[in-house]
């Protein structure tokens, strides 16, 4: 399933717009061998494609304005012509296979709404995040898009996920697990104990039952169900707490000379790891169930970030994980028999 | 400030009850100097005591029962003697200045509620744990005793936390944030909002804004307030990624074996660093807003973690944080002011 359609990269979004976006376009295009196309400010980005000599590689699409990183859902709304918008516009006539942008996450998750909706059935999209565990990755959703859900969704988040982690992942009969505060059914809140019950009585979902904050990492579960507050505090904590221990194991490292000659040894290994745990590395979130692919890179992505993120977005689309939930929504609807 | 009376360790509680939390407290009187009673089944911990020759330094107090690990909330209501509850009676009785358990933590928070009672003006009890950020540690509460909250408790977790910062790791007007999902003031679910609101009209409390996942360990605040299912969710995930975090890097190390040379020399550089990063090492978590003090030890502490809590206990009652937060409640009461 190939898709010859090119990624649509929303070149005025993230902390290092337009020139580390266009770097990462120019990245995707030349070592992985994407088809790619900028939107943003035409000038400008001509002047960036020009000066890695890649005017004629990467084709730009005109948009007059860009979403702040500090606007939000609201903002969106006003700007039919941001990038983002445009991005999202390409996508919904069938000129991009799918979305890259390292905007705000609030502004994309609004402009995806509006310029593509949600999917038929599908009561709220959700951000899922891709842990790096072994030997394939634990997806958490929603990471963000939704501070505040029904136990309804929760339900369908896990549904979401289950299919995302089947089709991009290859991973059989998902096994789903619900964060909480304790492995007990009773445990956590009303919210999640409803949710429980749901999840129980889901027939075509794997649920396994409740997860803790510990098991994230551990590759216990292959999708972990949670709102968007959590899942985002969550994200956030694995991303902090992973940045702290490399800081200080560094430093342990560097107060020792003997310690230093073995620092130089291991540098090249620390460093594949580094980048295993980075965010920018495995490629940023998906935003799932609109009728298209969006990733949300990490807002500081730089050139590498980008370029994953479009290598990312590509597969998801040849995966065809929209046209898969679309199916089952629809089978859902029928026969309530297929999820 | 000095208290001469025992820490009174409830010796069934945990993973490795007794054994381990009776060696853990032989470890606290022989190498801390703290005087300590163990409380339990008297045979069982008098056998223990004679396998390190310490049958005459440690009382035993008597309680005929234990709540189970898997035991929670409910369950202690059932126990009256089981050996929480003979602790906190000790505690309430003066006989004690603090209580230690490793038990399960649903069954300390009840059993510390019905015996000991919330202090006057205490909405809920809520459990503070102190990541270890440099150059002081970061507070974060309520980190499991109160999954739904009212926006109210917010505030007054952070008031809990500011006391205890300040009395118990000498920070003088600590600085507090709020967890949610993004550092304007509108982001987050309707309850953070509306403690937003709270937390910038109370007087007397240093209150600096939002705050995030990833600035749990940077020491950006020293208090962080948050609902108990997001804070139990967030030390959880910590307490997993910094595990992650090691377990990757030994392995990265291991797998090639010029690193190996490399490791032995960081050996004990490494185990100095885990051991700052290890909850048991930092003594556990102390449940705030109860008339006596309480240390929750991690469930799977062995003696160290034991001996460190004990240490963690005895600090707490002689810095008097019961006392003073008792004291600025009923100024609170009074005048609306002193906090």
């Amino acid at each position: 399933m190939s898709d010859s359609r090119p990624i649509a990269v929303d070149a005025m979004g993230g902390d290092h717009a337009p020139h580390e976006i266009v770097a990462g376009a120019v990245h995707a295009v030349r070592e992985r061998g994407l088809s790619v196309v900028l939107v943003g400010a035409p000038r400008v980005l001509y002047e960036a494609l020009a000066d890695h000599d890649a005017t004629k590689e990467v084709p730009i699409v005109r948009a007059e304005e860009a979403l702040a990183m500090d606007e939000g859902a609201l903002a969106s709304l006003r700007r039919p012509r941001s990038s983002i918008a445009i991005a999202c516009h390409l996508v919904r006539r069938g000129d991009a296979a799918a979305v890259v942008s390292a905007g705000s996450t609030a502004g994309i998750v609004a402009t995806g709404r509006l310029r593509l909706k949600g999917q038929q059935g599908v009561l709220r999209p959700a951000i899922a995040v891709a842990f790096p565990t072994l030997p394939t990755p634990t997806v958490l959703l929603d990471a963000g898009a939704n501070a505040e859900v029904k136990p309804e969704m929760l339900v369908q988040f896990a549904q979401l996920g289950a299919t995302y982690a089947e089709l991009a992942h290859g991973i059989h009969e998902p096994r789903v697990g619900l964060l909480t505060i304790g492995s007990e059914a009773e445990k956590g809140d009303k919210l999640v104990r409803r949710a429980h019950e749901l999840l129980q009585g889901t027939t075509g979902l794997n649920f396994v039952g409740n997860v803790e904050g510990h098991d994230l990492l551990t590759g216990k579960v292959d999708v972990i169900t949670t709102d968007g507050f959590t899942g985002n505090v969550a994200l956030k904590t694995v991303e902090g707490a992973v940045r702290y221990a490399f800081a200080e194991l560094r430093e342990a490292v560097e107060e020792s000379r003997l310690a230093r000659l073995g620092a130089l040894m291991q540098r090249s290994r620390i460093r594949d790891l580094r980048r295993r745990l980075d965010p920018e590395a495995y490629g940023g979130a998906v935003l799932l169930g609109l009728n298209g692919t969006v990733v949300i890179a990490h807002g500081s992505s730089r050139a590498q970030g980008i370029s994953a993120a479009c290598r990312l977005a590509a597969d998801i689309a040849a995966a065809g994980v929209v046209s898969t939930i679309g199916d089952r929504m629809a089978a859902t609807g029928r026969s309530h028999r297929l999820w």
